[in-house]
């Protein structure tokens, strides 16, 4: 089956994301023909990427039409799929707020940022009902557990959470000298906090695997192996979780953990390596310096027009989810993915109107989710039910406005000293430019 | 209607609590003749409430029989109702564990207790089982959430729990000028964790005159009153939880309320006052002398035989609800009382199977508790949810020994400061004297 679909790419100015989606359309022959409408707020980086994808399809001569706005609607209106990737304020507002927490005493900070984003992608869905109500709606912004509870709570819209941590398995596979495309694996749970229930290479259990590379292998590895920002899966953190909880962290689970793993630089540096892992001062501005780099490989080949940009990036598979679903639902090109939707009934424990990350298999007449193994109870205690009172609180606050929630989860953080440094904090936090929305919010 | 009865009271060597159940069962007619079989396993502080007991009934010339026993099965056997009050270990056992605790950076100590406590009960519904498979237990001993959610859950035995810590209520309207017995209210939640949905005085909401003395009167009541340990109620802290949950804290509540009000002396100081509250180390001392000072006082009255033991403490009712819940139980006396009884859908958002605290009312049929307002969404987020957490790792780490749970449940302790702290508390406590049974339980 073949489709030519209606695509509104909401954050397209992220030429990084972009990038791998046109790459994507391009290698799909069932989605050739269709109409991508890029929308970003940011005009310049709009245009660039517009600029990239129209030359992209260009030289290979596929059939693919690229429209830009600045207008929402624009790219909502008649849209067979939304794919929303928007960081409301962008990563430097994200830092903003970063340094105002340091100064009241939270270490690497604490942002407001989920609140704005709940807040847009409720604006889409509710834009999407008047505007294209039977399309789906692919969200890879985060913060995906929050934000399509959230949608699917409030819309009938078709949302689906995407996300790329459950690749962490392959990394665990590669250290273990296994062929990657030989292994079978399950990691459900809720996004950012997925559990690895199953892991097998030929169809055999190979847990015993990782036991034995932690007995034998693991402090060497930690003593000579120098891991870059994102490489946080085979860590110590990592491992130490799996011994807490019972089952390996997947993806940007380890990453996260219990905040005894992120008193301070060199605790970080204890459990994640040289860097301090992917959110410590060094391994963060790595990767904000490493995606500034990127964008600038990417707009600077946009722009050469003296040579071709499918040289500098090959058409080659991304390797992202979102293309090959869109194939999936609409071309009945069946597969299995890891999705973001309401769990109903699908992991014990939750209630059905959360959403859950769980593999699911996807076809034309939609997204089913399954596991072969349920969470373990001591895991479901210690780990997965205080993630869900947060996001409830979270989700709470952000219905009602209650700011006392806010407090509470403030006061529930580790870094919180005292009553008086959260209520500073969140008083300041609500008080600096570009959370303006947010003071309104909270204005009770 | 009348019933000789059988009761059994397991820690009857607590002089306190059992001198008032002897006055209130001298003063209720309908349970004259019952036989009463206190057991504790302190031969010496049983022999002295036996005495004491023996000597009050002789007095007044009101037909009850008092045996002892160190033998459980003893007290047990036959039994309509059993008694639980037991502390295991007492309150030394509590000290030296705090007293440790203390040394690993806890401010105020950490106990295990609660398990030999769960042990315990557990014991005694199995023993029931089989002695006195039909009895009530009524389960005085703390904790009383944990434990009659644990015991309800394994066991067919009817449990009801019981605290005083409700009769909060009357304390605020004594402040607040109001004629006690024209006061009603309703206080629904968890054992240490209830919270005053309704007020009234006559039959109109006395929530407003609350408002009025917090906005007139607080201050300089805090300014000037210097409140004894036990009196949290009118605290700078129950008034702080007031206005962050919505609701009045109720009786142990505020005292107990969020780490911010205990961080050490004199922050508990500023919320609870000069004392700074039960829980200090000058509030709890003074609460363990006065324990001592009303024990010495009982103890020598049962031995003065020179002079009459009710005349040192008159026959009066001690406005426990012991007594009086077994007179309507038996004796069909109908009464409202406040109890600790499985949810079975009374509180919303709380599963059937947890022991909620609520009013109920008691008859020869049983107990039905009851709400007339449900506890506000923000309050069970902020506040009940994370309390329900607590118990349910509390019971599963007994249920299966899985000393992960523990360390769960130290790691979400604020006091604690890194991983390290918590691990070598659990270690040092579940090794030192008269935890032997944790050690072999926890041994995973």
């Amino acid at each position: 089956m073949a489709s030519s679909l209606n695509i509104g790419v909401i954050g397209a100015g992220s030429a990084v994301f972009s990038l791998g989606l046109v790459r994507d359309l391009c290698l799909t022959d069932g989605l050739h023909g269709s109409r991508v409408v890029l929308m970003d707020t940011d005009q310049e980086r709009l245009d660039r990427v517009h600029l990239l994808a129209t030359r992209y399809v260009e030289e290979l001569d596929v059939p693919f039409e690229f429209e830009k706005t600045l207008d929402r609607d624009q790219a909502l209106d008649g849209a067979d799929v939304v794919i929303n990737t928007a960081l409301v304020g962008g990563h430097d507002h994200m830092e903003a707020q970063r340094d105002l927490a340091e100064k009241h005493g939270y270490y690497r900070g604490f942002t407001l940022s989920t609140f704005l984003q709940l807040g847009l992608m409720l604006e889409i869905v509710r834009d999407m009902e008047r505007l294209c109500p039977d399309a789906w709606l692919i969200e890879s912004a985060n913060p995906v557990f929050e934000g399509c509870t959230l949608m699917t709570r409030q819309s009938d819209i078709k949302v689906l959470g995407l996300c790329h941590g459950h690749y962490g398995y392959r990394r665990i596979a590669r250290e273990l000298g296994l062929d990657v495309e030989k292994v079978t694996f399950e990691a459900p749970g809720f996004n950012h906090c997925i559990w690895m229930t199953k892991f097998e290479h030929e169809g055999r259990d190979a847990y015993p695997l990782i036991d034995e590379w932690i007995e034998t292998k693991a402090e060497e590895f930690w003593r000579t192996h120098k891991p870059g920002y994102g490489d946080n899966q085979m860590s110590r953190a990592a491992m130490h979780q799996y011994r807490l909880f019972g089952l390996m962290p997947i993806g940007d689970t380890p990453r996260i953990g219990g905040w005894w793993y992120h008193v301070d630089l060199d605790t970080k540096k204890h459990w994640y390596g040289h860097l301090g892992g992917f959110d410590s001062e060094i391994g963060w501005a790595q990767y904000l310096k490493n995606l500034d780099e990127r964008v600038a490989k990417i707009e600077c080949a946009a722009h050469d027009t003296d040579s071709r940009v499918t040289e500098a990036f090959p058409p080659q598979k991304s390797g992202e989810q979102i293309v090959p679903i869109i194939d999936g639902l609409f071309n009945d090109n069946e597969g299995h993915f890891q999705v973001n939707i309401p769990n109903n009934g699908v992991l014990d424990g939750v209630p059905d109107d959360v959403v859950v990350e769980v593999p699911g298999v996807v076809n034309k007449s939609g997204i089913k989710g399954y596991v072969t193994q349920q969470l373990p109870r001591n895991l479901m205690l210690q780990v997965m039910q205080p993630r869900l009172w947060r996001a409830e609180c979270t989700l709470d606050a952000f219905l009602t406005g209650d700011r006392r929630l806010l407090l509470t989860l403030l006061l529930d953080d580790h870094r919180t000293r005292s009553l008086d440094q959260a209520k500073g904090f969140l008083a300041a936090a609500l008080s600096m430019p570009g959370n303006e929305r947010l003071l309104e919010l909270f204005a009770r």
